[in-house]
């Protein structure tokens, strides 16, 4: 009713005045950035004006209202999954990135074999990130590039799929993006809500899971900054609709015992073959607890300590594992790689590196280690590159570990021989040791649901 | 030696490292905005890179070495006029635009009847204000569009030319100004004042005389604003090199009896031949003080006083008269119209207005009174439009004047009948009667020089 009022008073907009608005900190309604989006989308708005108003929302900040309305409109701005003929409720995850951050190859099959639809649309590996993707990628055959009624009908098939953006989802999102990375205004709490939010809710999903990364290896590596951003993610897709909820997660060293490629899926395999050593209880634990909540977001259970019960059942029991194997398979992946981990693992140069020094493990610069994976040949410096599925590390000691000087360290995967020796000397460089036992760092610092991450965004000082 | 030392450190700048330094409130240096202009000057720079650049110069404002950084770099991005081989020193005055605004067919010639050289590059009529090469278009035969070349011989023959920007000059202003008019960044002192200056110290003056309005037909409505800029504009023109000053001076009503193109040449053709009625002695005040301190920053008078003088006995002897024809002549114009004014002005449609009220006139908005000279058909909304030289206003009352309701109040010319009843509502709109005379407004209220435009900006909190 008000946007029709409004629409009426209000016949013809032009963007220079939306520009010279949001310049002067008068704030946009939700008619004015759905016409700012729509003209995104069919590239009706020039890219310079388009390209100035991003620096004034980035300079002046967008609202909540103002950020789920951008939300909302980039939702809009193209096709949308139709999840409403799976007869299962769709939940996803979401994770803000960081180092061996492997959780989506657990958390989709365990929740699908609870009982909810995991539609995922996951990215690729860009500066010290890994890339679901480009993971996936080192399975013989398998396809991420389906479109939107083959991704309908696998989720619909195996209860799970993982898939890249379809060119026809959030188009505005593509155009958006492409200018906020060339115009220096990609770190805006509300930019990258909207961005991140409007995909999620394009896939027509009824619960989601944030994973917010902090510490060393988090984007984000101000916990105020990452706090803020999972409370306003939290507080905007649930006042779009959309049940949320958002953990704050340890990312000071990498997840679990591998960052790479192929490595990581085998990590991820022996897990879900039942497997659960030390070394990477970590991620073990934490995809149980992403898995829980969208198994209770999902409406499976009563409580998200429920779906953590329910998703451990899921990976005793096996069917997390044949859930995941049905998935490869349906997306045109061999399962025959499988039969021996280790036979598909061909690094083109290998590194024993052993410990240089004697104490306690106290503090690791992850993104540093990041880097150093990416190096290797894993990961890219831009989008496009291509990327070396066998390249990667393994850590054989993680942080609160006392090592001594010649014990294994990691081992390190490469393209070629040359590309050894920067990432040593930065792993090298990344880890600091103590001659006491640091402190534990909670893996799950902190939980924001719809009451708390209001709160905290009345109370935020921003 | 300085900027050569930055270029070892530093061999490579990136545009978007740029926007974000602008973006965090960080000071460009000298080459970083120098990489900018250029950029924009060749096109290298895509335009979404420098929007985004100019929304943060906007939002968080350029430093005064930033403003002159910029003017330098735009007077360097093209070709430059030649004034050596003048011998004569060349002098300028740029007014920030009002309604009847014509000091120029004034100071231009009576200055250069004292012997400095004035090479005038001039504008069009845009929104409420009038623009002087509109104005000598209603010459037949007038050419303001003249190459550099020509523009420096006619210069040499008449010691002054009054010309458009060529699109050799300033090349950077023209890509740059095109964007700030479509992102909403128009309305900055830094930006406005680099572009401004950059084609004056393209002209190779040594002298500046600055004519800023204030009051009800400025562009700048407030006053604290207008002064910023004509420190600004003065500090930086004299730390590039120009001699400058500036007159705050009164838009309170419009300047002059006349408002339109040919009936301001006319105006102005009148008083060069020693005409001096009581309805344009502002005019003729105003143009003496600009022409005084022309000569005077040309280093013909010891004192702007002195040169005020001298200007007035150009007005008076002749002098004047003489050079602006010679000048018309030149540039191609027709010196014929100037046997009958009258019988070159043939509008399409003229209303005389009578006053509608009794009582001295006390305020008129003036910017209102340049909309209705505008919508008679002398201005135009949009660049490029075409405009009647026949067009205008001719007032018969001013501010401060006791009027008798049936009194002429004004002429108004238009293309056609049509176009009549518009203004003629502005007109009234615009005008506010008291029974007490109202306070006088002086016609100059501040001078800033270089040492005063310096304390000013040191006191400015802004």
């Amino acid at each position: 009713m008000t946007e029709q009022k409004d629409e009426a008073d209000n016949p013809s907009l032009q963007m220079v005045d939306l520009i010279r608005k949001m310049r002067d900190g008068n704030a946009l309604n939700a008619r004015e950035i759905g016409f700012i989006v729509e003209g995104a989308a069919k590239e009706s708005i020039p890219i310079e004006q388009l390209s100035a108003w991003l620096m004034a929302a980035w300079l002046n900040g967008l609202s909540i209202d103002e950020t789920r309305a951008l939300a909302i409109a980039m939702r809009d701005s193209g096709e949308k999954l139709d999840t409403s003929h799976l007869g299962k409720t769709a939940v996803d995850k979401h994770s803000t990135g960081g180092v061996g951050d492997k959780t989506s190859f657990l958390v989709a099959p365990l929740a699908a074999a609870c009982g909810v639809a995991v539609p995922m649309i996951s990215g690729r590996a860009l500066g010290h990130t890994g890339g679901t993707l480009d993971k996936l990628d080192s399975i013989p055959g398998f396809r991420s590039a389906l479109s939107l009624r083959e991704f309908e009908e696998i989720v619909q098939r195996c209860g799970v799929a993982i898939v890249s953006q379809t060119p026809s989802l959030v188009p505005a999102d593509r155009v958006l993006y492409a200018l906020r990375d060339r115009t220096g205004t990609v770190e805006d709490p509300g930019l990258i809500c909207a961005s991140i939010l409007s995909k999620k809710l394009a896939a027509g999903l009824r619960g989601l899971v944030l994973d917010v990364k902090t510490g060393s290896g988090a984007f984000m590596r101000d916990r105020d900054d990452a706090e803020f951003l999972a409370a306003l993610m939290v507080a905007t897709a649930e006042s779009a609709g959309t049940q949320t909820v958002a953990l704050m997660t340890d990312m000071s060293q990498p997840l679990g015992r591998t960052a790479g490629n192929w490595i990581e899926v085998a990590e991820c395999v022996e897990l879900l073959r039942g497997e659960a050593p030390r070394q990477n209880a970590d991620l073990r634990e934490l995809s149980l607890h992403l898995a829980g909540w969208m198994i209770h977001l999902g409406g499976q259970t009563e409580t998200a300590e429920q779906g953590y019960s329910a998703a451990a059942g899921a990976l005793a029991d096996g069917t997390g594992l044949k859930v995941f194997l049905e998935m490869i398979s349906a997306q045109g992946g061999d399962l025959s790689v499988f039969d021996d981990l280790q036979a598909n693992h061909r690094p083109g140069a290998t590194l024993a590196l052993k410990s240089w020094k004697t104490g306690y493990i106290s503090e690791m610069d992850t993104m540093e280690l990041g880097w150093a994976v990416q190096r290797l040949g894993a990961g890219r410096l831009k989008a496009g590159e291509p990327v070396d599925p066998n390249a990667g590390i393994e850590f054989h000691a993680r942080r609160g570990d006392h090592v001594t000087e010649g014990q294994p360290f990691a081992t390190l995967y490469a393209t070629t021989e040359a590309l050894l020796s920067e990432p040593v000397a930065r792993i090298k460089a990344a880890v600091t040791f103590s001659e006491e036992a640091p402190e534990d760092v909670p893996l799950i610092s902190r939980v924001f649901v719809r009451e708390t991450a209001e709160a905290y965004l009345r109370d935020a000082v921003r």
